[in-house]
């Protein structure tokens, strides 16, 4: 049992999970204490945060010369490059690392803290999707635990507790089905940066919230629950429920469906996963949002249509097929969301670039770190390499 | 823990409750066997049900002098009479009794169970709304567990699985709304037996499907949920829910909500209190019929307007009054009825005469056994008393 306050270190304090698990601190002060911060390259944010935290370590991964240069000056005491963050990710002082950082980065800092000992609060996807194999067999060894910060996976794990494993009959996440839910394909060939950017009922950073206009970010949080709930694929499945007010569920042997629900808020997730085994009371105050039922009023449910978002099917037959389909899958959507962003493909060809990678793709079974990173970069020049010989 | 198969000893096993019990026992044969039943009066279902699960212990009411004729032919074997009712709840080859006897009848055998240190699974809503404190006083003193078999009371007691119960900030049962939910005043004034007795979602016996309409039986099941969980009145709330998909709510401290759901069916919350603390396995045939959320479609939920439904309030009011008020509400609530199921009153009528009754009531504080079922014998004199001199 860990003594309060407990003391966290949080790997990407300045993204949007960083910044709302920062949220929580604040709002119970008395539980947490911010031991260790590492960002990336929001060196003025950092600064603000270590004066208001007072970490005993402070990192910044620096990867441009004006971060490196801003650090210097607002931050002369902090560590900058990547071993920045597996001192944070490792730091001895702390009992919880929050690994809220976004895409590759957050895989050899994840292991690190795991083969340090430590309990992960985990927000990082791909991390799960594309070393999986390495992440839960390093939990196991080292028995430590690996607490999920999505809403959807922090709902199933709720749902679980007190339940026998192997009373599971299905997963069922539920997916808002994006800004396009309804649209056809032919609007969907004509979608621009800011009507996708344009998220209905959650706000994210730029490329997750892509990924869930594509539903690239469902066909994820697939593969990351078969990690952490060791569920098969075909135990698995997916509703759209446009109000993401029920945020997933369980479906058991006996026909017995357990979900949670709330107004959309990423505090819940990160305070469930802060606070295990116990739960914060934020009764008192408007932190966390009442959900009058009678406001909601009506809650709709239907089928994902998997023609129009080919990308949940890609994802879901990467994480089928194994190997470093996964890891391509995340290079070659990083790379491709990136030109969507930039202005350079049009939003169907993110699925179109993925998919032509992905058949070009040859998977190494149960790849090592080195491995995974190597089917990204490589998915990522495969990307870049498709889209020139297009428009050249 | 209990070897299988688990020995059930049933009380009511001719009611609706009763059969179910049956028919999940029918659908596990490894996991369950009947060793005892108690009917009241139908001994024709009754020789059947023994001739099918062979129990060592056979008992019927037998309250008219048709059924003691019926039962001396049929069941020579059988005991007769209430004592029989106790030696099949204190029966020592049974390892869980089922409470399935509707209204006062099942107080004391209820008890008896709890004194012989049975687990019980608890269908009887006025078990606990007549003597909830005596019943909870026992069975903490016994060290026994009390189940709930309720469709709401099973959903919230599977909710707090795992959980803490000092982190319940408010249970929320949900209500279908029964048959009236959307009828005028006007209206309600002009319901005949046989628009009562047509519930929207769930097929009950007659009393607790009048009960649905008037929503008396949601304003018991707060009273059972004060008693079952041990949650003030003040953080008990209703929400109407037509579609009864949802069974129930918790609302946790820290504004997670976790809930159940199922297409409406007494044999999931049947199963649930037999297999605790394990689940039954149904998913190899249609025993549970799938929930598919993509036909479900739409779920909504609505305010409970309590001056359309006065017996939701007068419920609660007595339950929060405490004493003998309870026990004063069920028995003029099961004579009222029985008046508007022989067309004697109309639909309104049956909260005017339990008001004007508890009225009159004056409770006694800590009753006894004896001094509940007086209030309530006093509360159904009360209600023809009220009634008689209303039409002469």
């Amino acid at each position: 049992m860990t003594t309060l306050p407990k003391r966290i270190a949080l790997l990407g304090s300045t993204g949007s999970i960083g910044q709302q698990t920062l949220d929580v601190i604040r709002r119970f002060p008395e539980q947490f204490q911010v031991v260790a911060l590492a960002a990336r390259s929001n060196v003025s944010l950092l600064a603000q945060q270590v004066q208001e935290f007072h970490p005993s370590l402070v990192t910044c991964f620096a990867d441009t010369p004006e971060a490196r240069e801003g650090a210097r000056v607002l931050l002369p005491e902090a560590l900058i490059g990547e071993q920045g963050l597996l001192a944070v990710a490792t730091y001895a002082e702390a009992d919880l690392v929050v690994a809220a950082t976004s895409g590759l980065i957050g895989l050899k800092p994840t292991l690190a803290a795991i083969g340090a000992g430590k309990t992960i609060a985990l927000a990082n996807k791909e991390t799960l999707v594309m070393a999986g194999h390495l992440v839960t067999q390093a939990a196991q060894r080292a028995g430590v635990a690996i607490l999920p910060i999505d809403s959807e996976h922090s709902t199933i794990w709720q749902c679980l507790r007190g339940e026998a494993p192997g009373d599971i009959h299905r997963l069922l996440l539920t997916a808002s089905g994006g800004p396009f839910r309804s649209a056809t394909l032919k609007e969907l060939q004509a979608v621009t940066v800011s009507q996708a950017l344009a998220h209905p009922t959650w706000h994210m950073g730029p490329k997750i919230t892509i990924d869930s206009a594509t539903l690239m970010n469902k066909g994820l949080e697939v593969i990351e629950s078969r990690w952490l709930f060791h569920v098969p694929y075909d135990r698995i499945d997916v509703v759209v429920h446009p109000e993401s007010i029920i945020h997933s569920m369980v479906e058991f042997v006996d026909g017995s469906i357990k979900m949670q629900a709330s107004l959309p808020s990423m505090h819940l997730p990160i305070m469930n996963a802060l606070s295990y085994p116990g739960r914060l009371n934020a009764t008192d105050d408007e932190f966390i949002r009442e959900l009058l039922w009678s406001e909601v009023a009506t809650l709709h449910f239907e089928e994902l249509d998997r023609d129009r978002f080919p990308c949940f099917r890609l994802a879901v037959e990467a994480g089928r097929r194994g190997g470093t389909y996964p890891c391509a899958l995340v290079g070659a959507d990083e790379e491709a969301v990136k030109l969507f962003l930039e202005g350079k493909i049009g939003f169907l060809e993110i699925a179109e670039l993925i998919d032509a990678t992905l058949e070009l793709h040859r998977s190494t079974e149960q790849p090592d770190v080195a491995g995974t990173l190597d089917a990204c970069a490589w998915a990522r020049r495969t990307v870049q390499g498709l889209w020139k010989k297009k428009v050249s």
